[in-house]
């Protein structure tokens, strides 16, 4: 598990012979693959596929590794993405006020649940400054109103930038980021706090209370310009009954966020999710 | 089990002493209780309960429980009803081509699972006529265009009182039933094939796949005039991924529309679901 | 999805270039492949797969698929299997005088929910005769007792050969069949009605309440000569409560047994099952 | 919800009027009931009620509630407990070495999903000093060899006197404790880290994946003397598949582990489970 892999993603349009065309380059350059796993979307007339090797004995030194499947992808017309397993991606974790998804993520990755670095917390509270302290993270305190959200989402963008940040966690930020600050910085994974599309926007516990709901769900999904109707990671959901007033679905809901978002977070830094169109595959 | 029962479903303004004046009304009758079960809706400061007592050695003849409990029940401003065990209740389904959920039905019906009547199956296609048949049941052929709707829902209420029916089940019907006719028949129970609120109205499943989620669900609730909003009385879900293209979310929702269906019924029919605002307290 | 179609399913030591080998095996015959799917046990130091394409365009006639891919797959020393989907299986049910599983199986083959023919039921009881009639199906009456069982199975292996049956899917059986007869014919998969491995052997749902656990479940398996032994096809479970007496965990129960068969059986017809040691991968 | 109130669990040999003789005692009193639920046990003629009322406005002072109720409680062999809101109940937490438990009840605690004390850990393992101490909590280090057991359990048992502890959580301990501390401190709870009654005893994850079993459970259970045979609180389950080793098991299990644990301890602290026999109802 520890020594270095590469993994490709990959979608193109589907023909014959793309399975034996990816594994011929691994095979043929004398890499071991440990993981590959392919999807062919009919309706799309897409091709998607991940496939991880070893990189101990293959022949391909790193830097040239991208040239040499460029040359295979570009026929084909292929996106693609490679990632090497050593190199750890750094994370930003957003908040507001509430601590269970920052205390699940910092846990999760003190346990190696995930590999990546959590240098940088921005908050637009300053309530969670404590938290960020106990555990040695650098806490950005950057309140927005309606007036200053430009000039503090340059703010925030300088941090990513000095912070060297891959992704940001949205760990319950409650806040809407400007479709001008996701066309800049677009790696955003948001945790929304109901089964979507069901209860968009604000309060959906309230909502789903008010709709009498027998189940309440919980989404992570990647930020798009379209308030929560970017593509879904992951969802997952809990009963409820009419024993359960507001509070209730919170608490429970809780359980919910903090268990949907993480296991997202896991998918996008082991490269296991491939967006495409306003969908993912998630391969496992 | 099959020594008839009284069911008293009640609900009133909260006030001291509720439980102790409906128990003293059968205790003191010489009922032995079953099953007693209350909730408070302190948001709505409502009380609501379900009380079930065995009739054997029940002082008081039947036919005097509703006007004795009536002047209980007036000074605390209560709606409720009253139900026997023995009193079988009188269930049309209404199809239209599929045929799972009434399959479904049937063969609880024949397993015991939910004591009722099937005297009536009423649809807008012939496809189901030889299930019908098969199992002894009189099947009605309703089409329904736009302009013979009015005309036709005339024949069904006519029918639904020939056959002295008790609650509609609309099993996978496909077509909307007009607030008039609900006005006039208002015991419609359906199953919508999605988690609602989410994808409401045609194609669930098509709309499911466009959003790309993660899993799919399935809802009974009473039927009100506005679209797919009644008060819900049971959902379930599954989880489908990338690779699950629309017939198999289709597929797969059968599984959770006959079983959702199914439990919302045997729920209606043991006089569990009591309805208020527009939402259920299902007492288990 | 109609047109015919070879599935691979191969098992053998990992070692590099495996995919690369069996996917070139495809191209260079010009296949078309549609689904690919593979599992490393590294634990087992195993790798396995499932590969399925077309045979329109594959260059190689049918009858020489399985001499070709024999000499891929010597040197390998690879298990594998070779289906075609336009072979159909051929079922045999066995029933005891439970129906929900038979009726269940009976709806999706006729909702073409999988591809199969069903031309025999076996009962050690009489009772469901009548189901099998009403769909055109033979049925046996096969009494068992401890004295006649070594006869009856003759009887039974007889009859699987004369209707050329290649599975016996045990839709409650509700006895235990020998291993002599396995070992004869060991294509055999079974529902108990537990969550394996508690509750194995007689009356699982009584142990169940006795051991007054809060989830009930369900397990499809192959049978193997030990008792509920044998390699996990498919698992779920359904919440239970203290209300629930022994008779609602069997009626509970039986949802979950439909579902986690039908689903079982169809992974193995599909050809998604694979068995090693006493585990199974289920290929998606 | 912070006004104090008064909770009874009850449970004695069904007859007729026990409800309205319950209520009674309440009304005639001026209480306001809040909760009330009951069940009956028709195999074990057992009636379990749950009733919780507010005891501003309540006519008995606190110290005569009891002596009050025993007189009616007395007739009916009534098996009884009272608790008040306001005590606050005392619990020790137990550990070995893994803390996703003891982190998850912690911020629990603060989050104040339940109102408790939490005063003291104890372990076998000196690894988790750092976190009680970072939260204030006192931290003692009992390491436990078969020598050493019985003086390091006299020990263990002081410390809970010291400390007045309620309730022993065992939040992952792996150790056994014995009967005679068990006798002696009969208020446990342990998680144990499978769907019990399979995979007793150790390495339950280890056994489950040698079983290859799709679906992993947790069980938070009373401790009795006999090993992880004690009363059921409540379980939860996640779905597995080929592609989880042992250590995938552990990490979904963590998860499992933690919100089932936080939920039996919920309930016990809410006064909602009561045990007879080796069951328990746990009122909602």
């Amino acid at each position: 598990m520890n020594r270095p892999t590469a993994t490709l993603l990959i979608s193109c349009p589907d023909q014959k012979g793309l399975v034996a065309k990816i594994a011929n380059f691994i095979y043929a350059n004398g890499g071991n693959i440990i993981h590959a796993d392919q999807h062919t979307d009919f309706a799309a007339g897409l091709f998607l596929t991940r496939i991880e090797w070893q990189l101990d004995g293959f022949n391909l030194p790193r830097e040239l590794i991208a040239p040499a499947f460029g040359a295979i992808a570009q026929p084909l017309q292929a996106h693609w993405q490679l990632h090497f397993s050593d190199t750890i991606p750094r994370i930003a974790i957003w908040v507001s006020k509430q601590d269970h998804c920052l205390f699940d993520l910092i846990w999760r990755h003190k346990a190696k649940e995930f590999t990546a670095e959590i240098p940088l917390i921005i908050s637009n509270h300053p309530d969670l400054k404590e938290v960020a302290e106990q555990f040695g993270i650098d806490f950005h305190h950057i309140p927005i109103t309606k007036e200053n959200k430009p000039t503090q989402e340059a703010q925030q963008l300088k941090l990513l930038q000095h912070y060297k940040i891959d992704l940001v966690v949205l760990a319950k930020y409650m806040q809407i980021v400007s479709p001008d600050f996701i066309n800049k910085f677009p790696n955003i994974l948001n945790i929304h706090h109901s089964f979507l599309p069901a209860f968009i926007g604000t309060s959906p516990y309230h909502q789903a209370y008010q709709r009498g709901v027998k189940i309440i769900g919980a989404t992570a999904h990647y930020v798009t310009p379209e308030l929560d109707a970017g593509p879904i990671i992951e969802q997952d959901v809990a009963r409820v009954s009419h024993r359960d007033d507001v509070a209730d679905l919170i608490r429970k809901g809780k359980d919910l966020e903090r268990v949907v978002l993480a296991r997202a977070v896991r998918s996008h830094l082991q490269n296991r999710v491939l967006v495409y169109g306003n969908r993912t595959v998630v391969f496992e």
